[in-house]
C-alpha cells in the first residue's frame, strides 16, 4: 500500500506521523507546501518542512506541535535585544537547521536535496518532499494593509486583517520536485490532509502538474473545519471572508471533482447527507489528534477506505 | 587627552579595554580591522569587531578573549549534526548578534550605523568604528593551497600554510568609515594596539586616507611580539615566513617612519638601544594583560607616554 500525502503545517503533519507508523518504510511519500516559506534574520525558513520533519522524527515540541522540543530561545533573546524582530519564534536547536539549510541553498544545493539529507540523519523512513525547488509564495491580499506573505499574515499580523483574495506567486512557474510524480503514479491513494485548504494545499495543487497528476489516482480529503470551526490556525475565518460559510461540507466542496472519498468529524455527522449526496464516499470519525494512538486509528481508518472508494 | 585606537581580535580589545576605563566617556574611539569578515551559514561575521565589543561591554567570554561568557552551542551543533561546518565555532548568544546584524545589512544599513546601535544598547562609552562600510578581505596566499581568506587560514587551517604573501582584496578602493578622519583630527594620541601588524592592523592603514591621517598624528604602537613570540596567533610565523626574524624590533621596524613611539615587553630589554637607534622612543614594560588591572596599567603607561613623545 503505498500513500502520497499532501500536507501543510500542524494538522498536517500529525497525519503523516499516524501514516508513517502503520506503513512499510518507503511507502509514505509527504508533498509539503513550500508557499509559507521566507527569509527572516538572512536565513531560510521553511515553517510546514520542518513541522513535518519534526513530527516524523519525533523531534518536535508536543505541546505547540511545531519547533524542537525543550528547545531554548538564547540566539533570539539576544538578536531583539538588538532590536531584531521578536514576532516569528525561532529556538536555537531549530536555528541549527534554518543555519545548515541555508548555507546549502548558498552553495547551489536544491531545498530538495537538502530536505533528503536531513530526513536521512533524522532518521525518517517515509520521503517528504517540498513541493518545488523553486519558489512560490502564498500572498494574501488583505482589506487593511494590501498584500502580505503568509507568514507576516499569520504570526506578525495575528490573521486579524481581512482577506480578499489569495494568490500563489510563481506558482505557474514553478515545476515539481523530481520523484513526485513518479511518487504520484505508484501510489495507491492520495490523502489529502486536514491541513488549511487556502494555504497549504491549494499552493501544492498550484504547482505544474500536480493536480493533474492527483487528478488521475483515487484521493481521499480529511476536513480541518469541525463544528465551522479550524483547530488550528485561520482556515475558517479565510472561508468566511472569501464569502463561504466554513463547515465540512464546505471543504468538500473546495476539492470537489478532486476527491473521491471525504474523512470529517463525527461532529459533523448531520452534513453527511449533504455530502453524500455530491457524490463523495463519506466517513464519520473522531478526526481529532490528541496523541499518538489517535493520529495511528485515524491513519488507520484511512487505509481501510482505500478498499472502500 | 583623547585617542584613537587601532585594533584587530584579543590583544588589541584588552588594551582598548584598559584605554576605556581611564579615559572620559566619548575620549576613546576604537577603528576595527574588518578584513576578517566573512559569511558563514549565510550569516555576516566581523571577528574583531565583536571581540573589540564584546570586551569593551564585558561580555566576553574571560577565558578565550573571544565570544561570549558562558555560552552554550545548541545551534552549532544542530547544523553540524546536519552536515555544517564545525570549525568555526558560533555560540548561541553570539548567534544573535550575527543574525541581527545580517538582517540589518540585508536591510540597507551600513555595518557602521549596525555597531553604533550596538554599542549603545550594549552599554559601550567609547566610539567603535569599523575601518570601512565596503568590503575588504584579507588574503593570504599560501604555498601549498594558494589564496586564502583569514578565517580559512586562522581557524579552518590552523595557519599550517606557508604564506608567501598577503593581499588586502577591495582596501585600495575602500573609504573610511565618516567619523574616522575627524576622530583622527581631535586625537592626542593615535596607538596601534598589540595586534597582529600582517593581518589586524595593516588592513586598517590600507583603507583610503587612513594612513595620511595617522601620519600627521603622534602615534604609539605596542608591540604583539615578546621574546620572538606572539602570545596570540599567527603573527610570528607570518614574519618569518615573509623573510622577517620574528621580533619587537621587526615590528619597530613594520611601523618605522608612522610611529614616534614604541612599547615592547621587558623581557625584550636587550632590544632597546638597537630602537632607540633607529629614532623611536622606546619604552619597557610587562606587556601581558592577564587581568583587568594589567590592562588598565598598560593603558596609563600608554598615556603618560603620550606627553613623552
Amino acid at each position: 500500500m503505498k500513500i502520497v500525502a499532501l500536507a501543510g503545517g500542524v494538522g498536517g503533519a500529525k497525519l503523516t506521523y499516524g501514516l508513517a507508523q502503520i506503513l512499510k518504510p518507503g511507502d509514505l511519500t509527504v508533498i509539503v507546501n513550500t508557499g509559507d516559506d521566507f527569509e527572516h534574520y538572512g536565513l531560510k525558513i521553511c515553517p510546514d518542512l520542518d513541522t513535518v520533519c519534526y513530527s516524523l522524527a519525533e523531534l518536535a515540541d508536543p505541546l505547540t506541535g511545531w519547533g524542537r522540543a525543550g528547545d531554548t530561545y538564547k540566539s533570539l533573546n539576544e538578536a531583539i535585544k538588538l532590536g531584531g524582530p521578536d514576532w516569528f519564534k525561532i529556538g536555537d536547536k531549530d536555528l541549527g537547521t534554518h543555519l545548515e539549510r541555508t548555507r546549502r541553498l548558498k552553495e547551489g544545493q536544491k531545498l530538495s536535496e537538502i530536505t533528503r539529507d536531513f530526513c536521512h540523519i533524522w532518521g525518517i523512513k517515509s520521503q517528504v518532499i517540498p513541493m518545488t525547488d523553486d519558489i512560490v509564495s502564498t500572498i494574501l491580499i488583505t482589506t487593511e494593509i494590501g498584500e502580505l506573505s503568509f507568514q507576516e499574515y499569520f504570526v506578525n499580523q495575528k490573521c486579524q486583517p481581512t482577506i480578499k483574495s489569495i494568490k500563489y506567486s510563481g506558482a505557474e512557474n514553478a515545476k515539481p520536485v523530481t520523484g513526485i510524480i513518479e511518487a504520484m503514479e505508484k501510489a495507491n491513494l492520495v490523502v489529502i490532509c486536514p491541513s488549511n485548504p487556502w494555504v497549504s494545499i491549494d499552493p501544492i495543487l498550484n504547482v505544474q502538474g500536480i493536480k493533474k497528476a492527483i487528478s488521475e489516482k483515487k484521493v481521499v480529503a480529511v476536513s480541518p473545519i469541525i463544528q465551522g470551526k479550524a483547530l488550528k490556525g485561520p482556515a475558517a475565518k479565510m472561508f468566511l471572508e472569501l464569502g463561504i460559510e466554513p463547515s465540512a461540507e464546505a471543504v468538500a466542496d473546495h476539492y470537489y471533482g478532486l476527491i473521491r472519498g471525504f474523512v470529517f468529524d463525527q461532529l459533523d455527522l448531520n452534513l453527511k447527507n449533504k455530502i453524500d449526496q455530491k457524490g463523495i464516499i463519506s466517513f464519520v470519525t473522531d478526526t481529532i489528534m490528541r496523541d499518538r494512538s489517535e493520529k495511528v486509528r485515524l491513519a488507520e481508518m484511512i487505509l481501510n477506505i482505500s478498499e472502500k472508494i
